[in-house]
């Protein structure tokens, strides 16, 4: 096979940088599953129909055809094809009608897969990436303390990266009813336009945005710095939230008794049990930032993007919200709530930024040296025997000289070598050399563990090395 | 969104049963890390160029188009159009060149990962599949050592599935070259024709085959036999083995001095080596049966096929082989070993037949009461304070009646129930109930601990049961 030229778009790891990945995941789900998250997998693939319906991305679809179909492609309508899911909600909203007499709601699940965006090869934008979920989906209806919990839920799984070099992750909350009753107790009514316009700030700046509002949305100037105000507001504690809030509200002649304000109460009333009650159980891990608007238009309620500290032009490597109509069968709605982990970006600033590494490459802790291949025999014993104790063991490839198969270790990261007693001295017994710290000693198989420094492969952060 | 309706040859698992898919990928990456497997992860697709030159598989390719190029695929050749994997082989040797600078050899990797095939849809093949594989590349040569360790790995990775169900699992192992050499031998020429009939055995049994080798590969009656013969022949030592094979090719006339017997040699050695190291290290693990030929035309040694006891029906359910000419780049090959678990047919067959089963569907151990939602805030802490302490713990969806949280926690096989202190009786303290044996005992967050038998979801088999 000819060299495969790498493909813009879908990142591959080498090992070494396959260990943080998978260490990630597994700290991901770890958490998941000490909240009592249950995991699933849903197929790569969903019906056209169902993508192109759901939000910015359905213009970003891989659309299937199998090798038999070539050049009879033309005659399918996209709906009736089969395409490659571009995230993790629309396959869970029919994994969840598909199985609901199956499950018990609130059903909570963790899942985490690659995901696939048929966009335009552009710098930095992956095509292939990976996810990581948590959302709870309710039956009929859905508490709001599920609001607050899964954001906290998200930022302890943060939290436990920490070690690895992730920085502290804070989760910026606002809400979507907040944001239109404000707007509609202004006087607009192109909702969605403001919304889409206001989640350009951090990007174009306010001045840009302002024009905008007026160009695109139809608002007067005051109209548009009013929007502004609002999306300045931030606040820690509900106390704050609704005082600031009111204090914009009369200010710009938003009656307390009218229904715009009775929509946007709605919203607060929501965002300021949130920001409270994620005070009392993880103080500073989310704050109401009425800037955050969310591009979908599937978020009915609470919206969250989540900021990393020290690497805010990362943008938000975790987002979500509150979606009451994504999923319904007949008159049966189920709502649900959720937020979406970009695991492949956020690990390539591990990577590259944070100085998270592998230890090592192999999950070996110790390579049995073979003196000569007619004895090779016992060195697999010895290997055999050590992993019986749960220790993981390779074997050396070949029976070349003692140098090269320490070399061989040694590329590979692994700490010990075993040395089987030679061939005729057997009652010598065998010797296991630590090759970082140079120290050797008789060893049995029976007995013997590696050093509690040296037993796993793990994940450092810059600051471990050396 | 509308139901969708399940697709066919796309399998999905409930949440029960993605425990048990989810604990046989941890088992077997737990014994592919014991013996030194470095794990990597490839991305889903390859040029067409790539996946149309491999084997057999290659007809079932799923080609991709962005949403954006639909009514213009015509025009671009499949080679440069990218398509979904069908296999971990062909994306290895594509990772091994690509990386090869960065890679220490012999590379010996794991990978779990979904593959797809675009067949037809038809009663019990899957479209989208988990396959587990395990290969060894060299650069440049590969010493035949890894050609007994490889299955050796797998039978032990699939011993360790045998807790939750999993039959005995026995390598049937073969020789391309013995095979080839033996055709050779009698006269015959067509020899992948000849592999591809007997491949047929075990499904059309051997009078079909008979007739098959002699009006499809220009077989006379005396061939056809004599190729029967060696099929027949089976072993679980090397002298066994040589003293079957060389009986077999003196009755042909087969000389000790040709080519053909040379080249058969070639591959008894390497077979007979294999029965033998196996048999010392893992009885019974490994037996020659020189029926076993692969449909696939990139092997050029050993090639395995693996049953299991009582499940004979299921076909092989881990097969490989060496390939000498897999991957290479200028004058410089890589060699391999690989095997490859197809995972999801064997979860099927676990769920349906082995009666495996999750011990419960919640990872969570205990479920955390609300009395009222006013008191949400204190059931938060407990939970928290559990997992802080490694007990994985939901809290109730909301302060319904007891009856009904209780039952909540039944449905997802939660085995504790918490209930804390009554609001006001503080001083009681808390109660923790198991609602499977029904006894309730007072406990304390700091000190509590989960019954050994009930701290873990865990995987059991049809024995287990009651």
């Amino acid at each position: 096979m000819a060299k495969g030229a790498s493909l813009s778009g879908f990142p591959e790891w080498l090992p070494s940088q396959r260990v943080v990945e998978q260490t990630m995941i597994d700290t991901l789900r770890h958490v998941f599953e000490l909240n009592g998250f249950v995991g699933i997998e849903t197929r790569a693939v969903e019906p056209g129909s169902s993508l192109l319906k759901k939000g910015d991305t359905s213009k970003e679809i891989y659309l299937l055809s199998r090798l038999q179909e070539v050049g009879h492609e033309d005659g399918k309508p996209v709906e009736d094809r089969l395409g490659l899911h571009f995230d993790l909600t629309v396959p869970l909203s029919r994994y969840v009608l598909e199985h609901s007499g199956d499950l018990t709601f609130p059903f909570k699940r963790w899942q985490i897969q690659k995901v696939w965006r048929g966009e335009r090869p552009q710098e930095g934008r992956f095509r292939e990436f990976v996810q990581a979920d948590i959302d709870v989906i309710g039956n009929g209806e859905l508490p709001d303390h599920y609001e607050v919990e899964l954001p906290l839920v998200m930022v302890s799984a943060l939290e436990a990266l920490r070690p690895y070099g992730c920085p502290k992750a804070t989760v910026h909350a606002n809400n979507r009813k907040l944001s239109e009753g404000f707007y509609r107790g202004l006087g607009l009514t192109d909702i969605e336009g403001v919304l889409r316009e206001i989640d350009k700030l951090d990007k174009i700046g306010p001045d840009e945005v302002c024009k905008l509002l007026v160009s695109q949305c139809g608002a007067s100037q005051a109209q548009a710095t009013a929007c502004l105000e609002l999306a300045g507001l931030t606040a820690d504690d509900g106390e704050e939230l609704r005082d600031g809030f009111d204090r914009l509200c009369s200010s710009h002649g938003i009656e307390e008794d009218s229904q715009s304000y009775a929509l946007a109460r709605q919203g607060l009333d929501t965002l300021a049990m949130i920001v409270d009650e994620a005070a009392r159980i993880r103080p500073g891990a989310v704050v109401a930032d009425l800037k955050i608007a969310r591009g979908l238009d599937y978020y009915t309620g609470s919206v969250y993007e989540t900021f990393l500290e020290g690497a805010e032009s990362l943008g938000s490597i975790c987002s979500g919200g509150r979606y009451d109509n994504l999923a319904s069968q007949g008159s049966r709605v189920y709502p649900g709530v959720g937020l979406s982990i970009g695991l492949s970006r956020l690990l390539s600033y591990m990577l590259s930024q944070a100085g998270a590494h592998a230890s090592r490459v192999s999950p070996a802790a110790v390579l049995v040296a073979v003196w000569n291949e007619d004895d090779r025999s016992r060195s697999n014993h010895i290997a055999d025997a050590l992993r019986q104790r749960g220790i993981a063991a390779d074997v050396a490839p070949t029976a070349a000289k003692i140098g090269k198969q320490i070399k061989y270790a040694d590329h590979l990261g692994i700490p010990y070598v075993w040395f089987p007693a030679q061939p005729g001295d057997e009652a010598d017994g065998d010797q296991v050399k630590n090759i970082v710290t140079g120290s050797q000693e008789p060893a049995q198989v029976v007995s013997w563990t590696p050093d509690s420094l040296f037993s796993q492969q793990s994940v450092q952060s810059l600051s471990d090395a050396d």
